[in-house]
């Protein structure tokens, strides 16, 4: 795990540079908001100006969790890899979203319970399912450590591909409660004020599915100061793969991408284990699951777009992508004051104006 | 102006087949949140469950302000045509991001003060810049029911050559002057509540600028209930030009996107004229000027996007188009729960977490 502590700082003096153009275009001084934000971080982490976004990767882990057998859904285990094959058949929500934009789908099974035989699908499986978190650990920190490896290694394959933009997408029924397990964990909140309502459970199930959280702390005893402690004893394998995803791409220096709520749980993860990763990642969607304020508040990143979306596989990775690459378009397509025409009187005046 | 109440209601039975269709799709029902509820509005629009929305344009409305000469601004008013020229030439915010997807750019000159002979700007010019209305009403009745019945029908014309989706934005300085005023006298609000920093002004120049509109109000009087007067005495062709194009793409079924702060204003005075067009016209993004949400909010619209821009140009109308391209890829690409794959028993258990 050593290669976390080898991610670098964003390159400073190339955010600087980049402000200093961006604000000598034809446009009031950030009068594109956050598309310039976009613009200036993406060349702290590249240390380029201009940036070729346009081969472009979502990665979607797939992988079961043990505490399913405490009944808090009724939606079958069986439906984790059933999605998954429908991602790889291109029917899948993330699939119609990813084709729109020319976006490669990688389909990784990190620890689906299910025998998972499909071309396509990438077999990198470190356990059948994890064990049940309500009556121990979901699995050793040896394993929880294998799957962060993978997602680091898999961004650095991306790379040598010639992968330029990431995103991190999941599959794995029950995940909204290992997430919120974790996200308790960290933030010292109540299961009552974190638990939410998943892929939309009657009243029943909620209870059960806050008791079951309680459970799971109490059985565990999660040490907040410890992430692969928290990780390994209440989360999940898919949980752990984006984690390793997000900090692959920080060391790799790629943009990368967080889907929703069980994407942002991974980015806290990752952000506990070298806050230096926040200066690689953008948050895509504000999911419609309770807890993702606190998440991301944790690490202080702003979503893009609230969409009400709360469907997960990576969903909302494509509109971050648009956004990401509209902000090149403009750094690099746009013509400043000077090009523009405006002659030096209007110039003048303008910087003025803008200066205040 | 009769055309306008030839607007239709949209079809609610296209709409309920719409629903129904999506919550048979291989997600949680309603997961896909706002992207679900434009492929429904969008059915509505044009009766068809299925759209091709890949035909797209943006029309910008140049215009000049008389209320230039009040000193309101450091900006040269010949810069609404240089930009004009720019967005033409490629290299203005809009243009680029219109390139990144494909979208053609419809420039008009709808009244521009300068003599503006550039080829590609469509020459409509009905006016040499408005009146300065902090001495009088910026247009006749006359005038700014020909700029309305111009919009109107270059949404049709539009509609002939093949375009499936319209936005519309503005260029002219002092535009954000005449929106508040409008906005103003729709709304009740005082000058001192909605006036906003525009492109970005000086201390100054913001007094200036308040004091400006609260001259033009009380010089000219505009009837709230009379939107044709409040258009005509204290706002300005491009705004006039953009509610009658929202008016024409809601005659024509075509589904017209809003930009920022002008626009919205414009979309309320086409709200005003008819109620109908809300069920047309989609919010873009929120716009970082004062007096957004005011309007929309007395439009009754939300918008999918908080960028932070307030470029105007029409540039927030890409984003928003790629979401309804995306709402119905969602439609057109996923699979039913049955086609999917999903077992008989997984599709009831599944059916019946969704409909608690």
């Amino acid at each position: 795990m050593d290669f976390i502590k080898h991610i670098e700082p964003p390159n400073q003096a190339q955010k600087q540079k980049t402000k200093a153009y961006l604000d000598s275009l034809v446009k009031p001084i950030g009068s594109l908001g956050r598309l310039e934000d976009y613009a200036i971080k993406i060349s702290g982490i590249t240390g380029e100006m201009h940036n070729d976004l346009s081969k472009k990767a979502i990665v979607v882990f797939g992988a079961d969790n043990g505490v399913w057998d405490e009944a808090i859904t009724p939606v079958p285990q069986s439906v984790t890899d059933t999605q998954m094959k429908n991602m790889i058949k291109g029917v899948a929500g993330v699939s119609v979203l990813a084709r729109q934009a020319d976006i490669d789908l990688k389909i990784v099974n990190i620890g689906v319970k299910e025998k998972l035989k499909f071309d396509g699908i990438i077999d990198a499986n470190l356990m059948r399912g994890t064990n049940n978190i309500a009556l121990g650990p979901a699995m050793t920190v040896e394993t929880a450590k294998k799957a962060i490896e993978y997602g680091f290694n898999m961004a650095g394959k991306l790379k040598n591909e010639g992968y330029q933009l990431l995103g991190a997408g999941e599959m794995g029924i029950c995940n909204t409660t290992t997430s919120a397990c974790m996200l308790c964990a960290f933030s010292g909140k109540t299961p009552d004020e974190i638990a939410g309502m998943g892929a939309g459970i009657d009243s029943d199930h909620f209870d059960k599915k806050v008791a079951t959280i309680k459970k799971a702390l109490l059985v565990n005893h999660p040490n907040p100061k410890d992430p692969l402690d928290v990780v390994s004893k209440v989360g999940g394998l898919d949980i752990a793969a984006m984690a390793g995803l997000y900090l692959g791409g920080a060391f790799n220096k790629i943009p990368t991408v967080i889907d929703g709520y069980i994407s942002i749980i991974a980015a806290l993860l990752a952000y506990k284990l070298n806050p230096l990763v926040k200066d690689y990642i953008f948050a895509s969607h504000k999911s419609a699951e309770r807890g993702y304020v606190t998440a991301r508040k944790q690490i202080g990143l702003k979503p893009m777009f609230d969409l009400k979306m709360r469907l997960g596989e990576g969903s909302g990775c494509p509109f971050a992508f648009y956004a990401l690459e509209a902000s090149q378009r403009i750094i690099g397509d746009m013509v400043t004051f000077k090009d523009g025409d405006v002659d030096d009187h209007d110039y003048i005046d303008i910087r003025k104006m803008e200066n205040k």
